[in-house]
């Protein structure tokens, strides 16, 4: 929750802007109007031969469940760039960054996810420090009851499926909370 | 260029936080971290029939020039919910957002756009604020010199390219800036 103008300190208040409908963070001294957009959430899902390399959570959300390499898109990097970035700083992975393969909107937390198809150049990886442990693991070592996020699963079922058929067609979608 | 706190006001320091990587804005008073990440554009290009609906830019940058309807993704909304909201803002068309089609990451200026192919479900459109005018043009009257943004000319010509090959293949890319 923006308090604060981040220009010149003084204190905000939500209002709508003439000409805009949504109501923002306006400085109630300087004017500046602080916006909130969602974040895009980076990734790629690399392949080695017949295996995947999954990572396992070493912080929250989802400490110690399954996932493949991904997180925050920084500024001035491409899509594709900061999900080879994720995949070293995670796994110590050196990947190939191949096609865009699953988007997702998650419109409850205001992210998307953009994750790639990736070719692993180097079996040699290692846990980066946001992760307990990394592996490559076989489809049918998957850890389907312990996969961290919605995304993964459905990435991983769309990649398996879309590998026996011989042909990889890019999905997007939405991702909804559960219901209660 | 933030300067202060978004939640106590005390002046940022600019500084890596532990277990980071990159510079952020650090609260020297209370410590709390203001992340500056890249923004969505989310937009469309609606078909009606062989026509393709553009926009005249009322507003900066590029004033005047040709675009499809685009604008920042919200909070709260997927990214084909923000595609047909964008539609109606600045053309008053109502839109079925059909499928992702191209996806460009813009690193220098820390956008990613995300277009989508949609049916204009209803010709009578005219301009939202944002737009001087509005039209639907066919392939022969697109204003290839007078074109907006660079993703509008290359989704355009995948688009055109794609509908004589009779099969629409979602494209994604980065766009660098202009070599001097």
């Amino acid at each position: 929750m923006i308090k604060f103008c981040n220009s010149c300190g003084a204190a905000v208040a939500y209002r709508i802007p003439e000409g805009d409908s949504l109501e923002r963070a306006v400085c109630a001294a300087c004017g500046h109007i602080q916006y909130q957009n969602p974040k895009i959430v980076v990734g790629c899902l690399p392949v080695y031969g017949d295996r995947i390399l999954m990572c396992k959570r070493a912080i929250e959300p989802r400490y110690g469940l399954w996932t493949l390499p991904a997180g925050f898109m920084e500024n001035h990097e491409s899509a594709p760039e900061g999900a080879a970035r994720e995949a070293m700083e995670e796994a110590n992975a050196r990947v190939e960054i191949e096609y865009l393969y699953t988007v997702y909107s998650i419109p409850h937390i205001s992210q998307v996810y953009m994750m790639f198809r990736a070719r692993l150049l180097d079996p040699d990886v290692s846990p980066g420090v946001e992760s307990l442990e990394v592996k490559l693991v076989a489809e049918a070592e998957i850890p389907w009851d312990q996969l961290a996020f919605a995304m993964v699963k459905r990435t991983l079922e769309h990649f398996l499926a879309d590998r026996r058929a011989g042909v990889f067609v890019p999905r997007f979608g939405d991702i909804r909370p559960p219901q209660r």
